[in-house]
């Protein structure tokens, strides 16, 4: 249903998404799909979850430059390598304007993405690879954003421009020099 | 008539904007519309450069931190303070994924800015308050990413949060220390 849903979203966006229409083609009754998602927003939610958890996790790898660099190409491969890019520049704008599906995102996902990234500038701060100011709240912002700013407004998302947001990340944050 | 078009958009999204509703709710005929606007994308690209051209220009003056913050907080202000906001809120979908629409407003408003913010850290080379290495083809991204980020995922759009987006910027390109 799931599947249904993906391809619905993508082709008609949010507004096109009918729950009738995820049910006639994903070969199901009605009564289940209600049952299962009382609204499109909460189908929409679900979507989302099941295409962009499995991008989130930045592993411990020992290397800061390497876990930052790796915050922002796990955005970059999810958004142009995996559905979850066609489906999240669908519902960009309802996340943005709905709270019945933006807050849910948000308390997940956004949260997931925040609270890894996070961890990655803890354990650069802990390794002395970082300074003790840098700030893990805005990381994902600072990370992440430039991302999703080329997926609307254009430009490559390459390695190059991974690796120069990584690096300005990385210097602004220098620790200060032993001497 | 474009007042009608950005009341019409705000309150029902893209997806919702009908050129003989605009028409209707502007006292005008469909036939008047339809001369000035071919399509609904047409209409949504007029409505966008009225809104976010007047807050797009950085002026020079003379002081790179002021100017690189202004970068941020024009930003800020257009999408916080004025109706640009809720409009490109409702229309981020649609210019991710419908070049009729995504094309034009990327060669204009987008061009714009980023024009703006280059000539901004050209000045700041220049001053020698930025490294010659500061890269001006990414400086819209990097300063103005993390405030759509925030938009659309959440948090304080705020005079700290630009406070520390343009001061991360002017650290990852300081100039060499003279020494």
């Amino acid at each position: 249903m799931l599947d249904a849903a993906r391809e619905l979203t993508i082709a008609h966006g949010f507004s096109g998404l009918r729950l009738e229409h995820v049910a006639a083609r994903a070969g199901v009754g009605k009564a289940t799909i209600y049952r299962r998602w009382p609204s499109k927003q909460a189908l929409a939610l679900d979507l989302l979850l099941e295409l962009a958890m499995p991008h989130i996790a930045v592993d411990d790898v020992g290397d800061t430059a390497a876990e930052v660099l790796a915050c922002v190409t796990n955005a970059i491969g999810a958004l142009t390598t995996t559905p979850f890019g066609p489906v999240i520049r669908a519902l960009l704008s309802e996340i943005a304007v709905d709270p019945s599906l933006g807050d849910p995102f948000r308390e997940t996902v956004v949260r997931a993405r925040r609270l890894e990234v996070a961890a990655v500038v803890r354990r650069g701060i802990e390794r002395g690879d970082l300074a003790p100011a840098a700030d893990s709240e805005l990381a994902a912002d600072l990370l992440i954003g430039p991302v999703y700013f080329r997926l609307v407004f254009g430009g490559a998302l390459d390695e190059a421009f991974a690796g120069e947001v990584a690096s300005v990340f990385a210097r602004a944050y220098a620790p200060p020099e032993l001497g």
